[in-house]
């Protein structure tokens, strides 16, 4: 897609957007403020520019007289680039207030090492955790007449050098017509042992060559939502992929909420059996997606956190909530995925990857395992955040991991406008310091339904940074504007007048939401104190941070930085991976050098259960300030809240 | 039972039998014929006797007049043993026939030596199979949370040494319930490898200490009949032990009936669900009989013949008839039994016997092994006769087996009147020399229905050490007697005079009848002869027979060898082990000492196809000979028919 380049007067600060994005977008893009508090639809008609220079699309509504339009005058929100364009915007204020808004975060510039498929090769570590090999065997005849499955084995050890094999029922019992359907010409398909000591099993026998085509899945199954590819084994492309909601939201949003359903009486089997059904929606449709045939998907590997495993499995989850706090298991042996309901082929092999407690689980793991952070020298902070915290720290020498429950306000839980990072949730935002107007973006901008999690931060953070909120989040009752107010004995800010919103309600945003946000931070923060606390280390000597998890991919780090949910640290060396569950389940498909490690993984990483560490209350109390109690730990926060302060405005 | 001893006169022959013996079977016992032929019913009222000395209980009818009655005189078939009695039998011969016919076959003189379980626990060669182990494990705390399976198997390694565990998904998902059901004190069975380098299944985890209770299943599929013991592993009892048929015999009744039906449509998964019914049936019924639960049934060890196997695995047996030959596997891995659909518990373990060839199936090896004469220096013959018949000869240093088809003829299949061994089948019996009258006895001593294979072996055999069929089975046309006449062109003995049937039919001996049963013991004997041949060793270097099967078990060994059937040898060194397969599966239940074995003898047992012999023809054409074309390899059987000749009544 073509670039353009967008200047914005007075601040003669300029951005490249892609053609089509909105003017309002580019603008925040580049930290300049507009009045815009409708979301995108051009409903407050607040967001009047004038364009200088160049042309833009749209922007045009019955806010807007036919004087306006003479004069250039477009609502930001509804104008799209096509070129490059000048863009002037009416501002009482003469203050520059874009010197301390240099919102041009990268946001995946420090690099991750994945694995390297061909250098691992060169080392001679690559090992293939299925393949696929052509055998033409000689047909039985009358000098000639072992059994079918020893003619298979023998040929195997002499011809291809493979031993240790293990077959199972379901391979044997089709092993006469398969052998007799192409005249003893076959491929076989080897799933590799994890120990160098154990077997190869041989999990599929099929008719002709049909090396090229061998596939695997990779599976996160996440607590909210399940993502699914389809990943070519020859070629490590994911030829599909595909999403759906965890059908077990239905019956509570947390783990916790789960486990309690399934302590009920069937419960459990209908826990298994709903994820069981989401899991098959999402291979069905990336099976659709690939164009491939069933039978030459070799392996499933999922990854999850505790609950959603031991649920898969059927395990009873109750002892997971209660303490203290003991798993199951942390290992699974494979089993073959139409064992526990999974609609793949009888030969399917379903691998899930190792927990290390109740509460940092397979995902967490998986993510670790992906990024490759146990490989590397740099001590590494891994945080996936959401309703609960995992929190990894390390690197090759040893690594730490712990668990916090940050509450839902991440993901728009306990927040009164609350709500999920879906259409119409306010996802970015910015204020006018002399009117306190608000600038608001939604997620597919349209008018407002509610604030989602990073929406939040960002929305905090800009107030702390610009003295709206004091340290403790709550309101400087002083400012002169009427979207600061007391509603039912508690203070809030007026984020949308109802006429603008979509739910016919005032949206704000509240001090009891600011405080949930400030205990979850709190929590995560603390939980991070306390894991250093323990190893013997402090937080300025990570060196990478890396993020993992839905919310982690959408977070603005400055701002998550201003409340203090993560350390000051230069923002290359944080890596945003997305989700890393997805990314070990697809890279242990790839390798057995992952599966390999791993088992090395587990057990060296140190779980601490921070109920058991009396420091983390400490950590916890210190951390209950924005951005905490000692501000002299966010030297940059500091300096913008103060430079804010030095304005003439303020 | 109180013995009483029986004297016949005018023979002087004496012989002790148990109180409520009849008269008849006491005198067969001893060689005494008295013609009889309704099979003991006291319908023919032939079987007249005179009661010299002591009292019988019964044996008066309508047959019998007053005077009669006054004489003692008795039907010898209805008369009851109660005392020591003196008995004469009216004969018009003046000839002591008795003097060729010392039946007092003793059955049972060899001794064969089954696994002596002290003797190999003092040599350290004593592995049991199955343990149940009781632990008291640690509750978890808050200092010690490790996972409920990290938790089992530390304690397995520490406190008990037991390493290399493996555990599947059934017993991972009740482990959390049943830890905590009895704090932590659980009892774990674990299954133990074949191979010294392979890993022990943990199969189950009960509550509490249930050491106590640890059983195993042994389970004999025949084509026919299906037997199941129940085994206490601690004591090595049989508590239990049930039988039923094959419910597969509505579809054939032998294997090659059956492969044919599995090739329909349906059939294969038809035969799999039909025996898998009658082992449930099986199973219930011991488990009924024992009184033990079934969650404290760790294994249950299958034998049967490479077709029954198959059957019950559901994988296509088409190949198993049609040359080559080749059965899809010899060796099957373990698997859990419910995964066939059999009706035990979750955790039980199934363990299949391996077999040889596609004739030389797992009863096979189950018998050879529970005979021990893999292990042992005698030269030894093992055969199972019956529609077909398998052979193995050997000792410790080396083994070959051969299966030939024998026809139907043993069981009672391809004669005009023959029958299963069931109540009304003629199976024992002797002829007067002069008159010709047979002397019946049926099995439950009822008028006669049929000729079971071991009736027909003795009448052939007694018909021609007495010349009344030469050396091929046809009848000397010149006897004085109505009984040995022709219809619809073949010659024929009537057994039975139709009034004293169950038919309503005269029943007889046919030529076509003793041509059948020649080709039968003709097939066996020079399949023995070929496969001597095979290793180079002739007949007489055998130095034991061990007879196996339902068949070998009601075999009369001196007539065995008069028709052929059996080389001459030496009666106290000829074994009768009757389920050979079951005794084997009962016997690796109790050490894993012969399943290791077995992984030895099925290597070292080389199978010889007889249909790729070309000898074997002639060895079988030399063998359609009643004993033989040279009738000097047996000098018994020669010695007697040469002293009938001699007799004057000839």
């Amino acid at each position: 897609m073509d670039r353009f380049k967008v200047t914005f007067l007075p601040h003669q600060r300029s951005v490249e957007v892609v053609g089509e994005e909105s003017l309002i977008r580019a603008a925040l893009e580049c930290g300049v403020h507009i009045n815009a508090s409708c979301g995108g639809e051009g409903v407050c008609g607040k967001c009047r520019v004038i364009v200088e220079q160049g042309g833009v699309e749209g922007g045009v509504n019955e806010h807007l007289s036919p004087e306006d339009n003479e004069k250039n005058v477009r609502l930001a929100c509804l104008a799209r680039i096509q070129e490059d364009v000048t863009i002037r915007i009416p501002t009482e204020s003469a203050i520059d207030r874009t010197v301390f808004s240099d919102k041009i975060t990268p946001r995946r510039t420090a690099s991750i090492k994945q694995v390297d498929f061909e250098s691992l090769k060169e080392q001679g570590l690559f090992i293939p955790p299925v393949e696929k090999i052509y055998l033409e065997l000689l047909p039985p005849d009358a000098q000639n007449h072992m059994p079918d499955v020893t003619r298979l084995i023998e040929h195997l050890k002499l011809a291809n050098d493979e031993h240790k094999l293990e077959l199972t029922l379901p391979v044997i019992r089709e092993l006469p017509g398969i052998m007799r359907a192409h005249d003893f010409k076959v491929t076989v398909t080897l799933v590799r042992p994890v120990r160098d000591d154990g077997k190869t099993q041989l999990t599929n026998v099929q008719p002709g060559d049909t090396t090229g085509q061998n596939y695997a899945i990779a599976l996160d199954i996440g607590t909210t939502t399940i993502y699914g590819q389809l990943i070519d084994l020859a070629t490590g492309a994911c030829l599909g992929e595909a999403g759906d909601f965890n059908g077990q939201i239905s019956y509570g949003e947390d783990v916790i909420s789960r486990i309690i359903f399934a302590e009920k009486p069937g419960g459990l089997a209908k826990m298994q059996e709903i994820v069981v059904g989401t899991i098959n929606k999402v291979i069905n449709e990336i099976v659709k997606r690939s164009g491939v045939s069933k039978e030459d998907i070799s392996t499933i590997t999922m990854a999850g956190n505790t609950t959603m495993t031991q649920l898969l499995l059927a395990i009873d989850p109750s002892h997971l909530r209660r303490a203290p706090y003991v798993p199951a298991s942390t290992l699974y042996p494979p089993f073959r995925a139409e064992t526990i309901g999974l609609d793949l082929d009888v030969h399917t092999i379903a691998l899930l990857y190792p927990a290390i407690s109740s509460y940092v689980g397979g995902d967490i793991v998986a993510g670790v395992m992906g990024t490759g952070m146990y490989r590397e020298d740099e001590l590494t902070l891994f945080l996936d955040i959401g309703t609960n915290a995992e929190i990894v720290i390390g690197n090759k020498d040893w690594l730490a991991c712990t668990a916090c429950s940050a509450g839902p306000a991440f993901e728009g839980g306990g927040v009164e406008f609350g709500m999920r990072a879906s259409k119409g949730a306010i996802e970015d935002f910015s204020i006018d310091p002399e009117s306190f107007e608000p600038m608001l973006l939604t997620i597919g901008d349209v008018r407002p339904k509610g604030i989602c999690g990073s929406g939040l931060i960002t929305m905090t953070a800009v107030m702390f940074e610009m003295g709206i909120i004091n340290n403790r989040g709550k309101f400087n009752r002083e400012l002169d504007t009427d979207r600061i107010r007391e509603r039912n004995g508690v203070w809030e800010y007026v984020l949308a007048w109802q006429e603008n919103t979509q739910i016919g309600r005032d949206i704000s945003l509240t001090e009891t939401d600011i405080d949930n946000l400030i205990r979850a931070k709190g929590a995560v923060y603390s939980g991070c104190m306390t894991l250093l606390e323990e190893v013997g280390l402090s937080m300025d000597l990570i060196e990478r941070i890396i993020l993992a998890g839905g919310f982690g991919s959408y977070i603005d780090l400055e701002k998550a930085m201003t409340i203090g949910l993560l350390p000051e640290i230069d923002a290359e060396k944080v890596v945003f991976i997305g989700n890393g569950s997805l990314m070990g389940a697809r890279m242990s498909s790839l390798t057995n050098r992952i599966r390999k490690d791993v088992v090395e993984v587990t057990r060296k990483m140190t779980n601490f259960e921070l109920s058991e560490t009396p420091s983390y209350m400490d950590y916890y109390v210190a951390a209950m300030f924005i951005p905490h109690t000692e501000i002299e730990k966010f030297p940059n926060v500091k300096k913008k809240v103060e430079m804010w302060k030095s304005l003439p405005v303020q």
